[in-house]
């Protein structure tokens, strides 16, 4: 399975809805209408009504009353935010997508307690790569959005990566934790998280994947380098899920692999009730379609019911 | 300047003389044959030297008496170490490199207070990247010795990488703090330090070389995602080293280059009275041979005195 394939696949099943929070802005719009296009999902625009009208005519006139795209107007961002996180609470959209608004913005109504997207579990960003000359998915977390996580942190974002692998087709997933060596080594918390992780793995309190930690990057990906350190076991080399120790490690490997490999790249946020897309300005409009593939992808069971809009 | 032109540089001045440590293995040996065939310098093999023997004979029996090689016996890893080290110490050599015993033995010897090579700077890991597809070389610092250095060693961490930056031809190197992101954030220590080196580098507390941060490793490297994000300045897409926040960040990032965009790379440890080769043995021929090269011409002036051997 390469990205292309979540493409097809979100394509396939458009019957899905897209809340986008603060759609007024041009780059989100060509998203919004290319996945149209594509047949992905119903979009449903919150944002500065006469703003998104504006760009639509300029940009793509024959969308102005395309069935499948509507506009709600908000007053402000925060409310975009508010009521592209309500339309989602109750079922009116499977998806929420990040528009024009500070990420910050739109969380805090993900978060909001009352009207939020909680679910008690741990927000993560999650990551797919497919990188040239490399023979499959390679899932990262998290990139973006844990700065320094814990242990149990860590077990969270396993477990939130994890659903997501069995969602896109990865039956048992191999979590490698990565640290920059493969002893444990009492001043390397993250060797201690990794070996703790392995151990947690083992004893079932976390499930339907197999974990082994520490792992240099080499060793999680490389058979060659595993069998060269003599490292063996499931994962050493065949890893699908890599658990960056922190999210410096995991913001510079992501652009690495962006920058220096080539690599195309996906990636939503996990944890809250429903997949949030939260691309940024400078994704590429590849990678905005990857990444509301992925997310369609992502959603179980359409709950969607008429919408009032 | 590509890594080739290293190889070139350390051929012309082939009067270096390398000492290494505990040089009875058949990679170390195959290093060090095919760059005496270079004619990069000469070899003091410390060591156990029925082994080393050994292995020449069987692999390279021309070389045995050859006049840039000379074996001296150890009795024991430690010893090769300490003699390899006082080598250095006392002018016979230029280069330490490490060959088959635990790096923390060869750095016990080096850091030694009577017999070893300490200046009062700390030791650092520099590596020199090139990547297919991008136009310069890149320094990459501190991607396997410091782990979680303060700001005082993240200091000292860019005076070593720019010393070297200097010895390898660029003038005046423009050095990258990087973090995950671009605003000082005080929950992201490695913001703040980015924040402090930068401001360090404007008042001449690090000199020769011009610094920003914290910068995104895409704002760092790519001037489109530079413009992209509206970051100025003389570093933004224009880096030359690449200062990492903490060891998985650099360890991490310097494996995606290997393995994810076929990068080559040669490596040396900064900071002791004559610049140290580590390399390990999940390192290439050709990887090793670009560390040797770096470091000899990283040797600013040789004070070789005739040898006692």
């Amino acid at each position: 399975m390469m990205l292309q394939s979540y493409i097809e696949q979100a394509a396939e099943d458009g019957n899905r809805t897209v809340a986008v929070a603060a759609a007024e802005d041009v780059e989100v719009i060509e998203a919004v209408v290319e996945a149209i296009k594509l047949n992905f999902a119903k979009f449903l625009l919150f944002g500065n009504r006469e703003e998104i009208l504006t760009i639509i005519n300029e940009r793509h006139p024959e969308m102005v009353r395309h069935e499948n795209l509507k506009i709600i107007h908000a007053y402000t961002k925060e409310l975009a935010a508010d009521h592209a996180v309500k339309a989602v609470k109750f079922f009116e959209a499977d998806v929420l997508m990040k528009g024009n608004l500070p990420t910050a913005t739109l969380l805090k109504a993900v978060l909001s307690k009352e009207n939020g997207l909680r679910t008690g579990n741990v927000l993560s960003h999650i990551s797919i790569f497919e990188i040239p000359e490399f023979d499959r998915l390679l899932i990262i977390t998290d990139a973006a959005m844990n700065i320094a996580p814990d242990l149990d942190q860590k077990a969270q974002i396993v477990r939130n990566a994890v659903a997501v692998a069995k969602k896109i087709g990865m039956v048992f997933p191999r979590v490698a934790a990565l640290s920059a060596v493969e002893m444990v080594n009492s001043n390397m918390q993250a060797t201690i998280d990794a070996a703790a992780l392995t151990l947690m793995s083992k004893r079932g309190q976390i499930e339907g994947c197999v974990i082994d930690g520490p792992l240099g990057l080499d060793n999680a990906i490389s058979a060659f380098a595993a069998n060269h350190k003599r490292i063996d076991g499931e994962v050493a080399g065949n890893a699908d899920i890599l658990l960056v120790p922190n999210i410096e490690a995991g913001n510079i490997l992501y652009k690495s692999l962006v920058y220096f490999a080539q690599a195309k790249v996906g990636a939503i946020i996990a944890g809250a009730k429903a997949p949030i897309v939260l691309t940024s300005r400078a994704d590429s409009a590849e990678s905005k379609l990857y990444s509301l593939a992925l997310a369609l992808c992502c959603v179980q069971d359409s709950k969607l019911k008429q919408t009032s809009y």
